[in-house]
């Protein structure tokens, strides 16, 4: 979604709480895009109600395109939401991209920097995590 | 989410039909995984039910790791879910990710091989689509 297209022009499916259409600017055929009406820059802007009704939609829209293939192989997709211009977001309006992956040179690119497992790392990280959700009833 | 861990070690939050816990192989500090318990291998595969728990408690993770700033720059995160081998998924049961985005190095690298606008191409298919939602009933 680019900044001169916040109307969606090319809308697919809507329900009460939910728009969906055509990216205008798709990395692949049929890439699309599902987004609450509720206004929430990021995610963790949002109710749980719009929550809620976003992913229902974008599979409505891999039925629609046709990808449901069942196997590993094959055509696939990718659904990303971004936060913050650090991580690729140019409009603040959550939006849900469901992008086709087709074959290799169409669709999103994945960049991924795992880092190698680290037991006491992430049991220590762990132990914070659960400390805060128990003081902050999170 | 490797093959070898299929059973969420470092566990954070659990719904009646949602489990989540960090990654052992993060591509960044906190980097966490949001799993239905039905089983399904994609997203198309399940239930509408079990899709709707997925996000609030994505978010709920995003709040337990403190990445809820508001303005569009700093910190950032991603949420992506990936479906077939070709889009970079491993292990086949539904998984979304929540990726913090903390600096350029780590976190999710995001190829985006963007098509330029073309209303024409977009509006063809546009029609496409919505034949197949009239006489498919979808």
């Amino acid at each position: 979604m680019s900044a001169s297209c916040e109307i969606p022009s090319f809308k697919l499916f809507e329900t009460e709480l939910t728009y969906s259409f055509l990216d205008i600017q798709p990395t692949s055929k049929g890439h699309a895009l599902v987004i609450p009406k509720e206004h929430g820059a990021k995610l963790h802007n949002l109710s749980d109600e719009s929550l809620k009704d976003l992913l229902p939609v974008a599979k409505k829209i891999v039925k629609l395109l046709n990808l449901t293939n069942d196997g590993p192989d094959g055509q696939g997709y990718n659904i990303l939401q971004n936060n913050g211009r650090i991580a690729h977001q140019e409009v603040d309006h959550v939006h849900f991209h469901v992008i086709p992956k087709l074959d290799d040179k169409s669709g999103l690119g994945v960049g991924w920097p795992a880092q190698p497992t680290d037991f006491e790392a992430t049991g220590n990280l762990h132990k914070e995590l659960l400390a805060r959700i128990e003081s902050e009833k999170l």
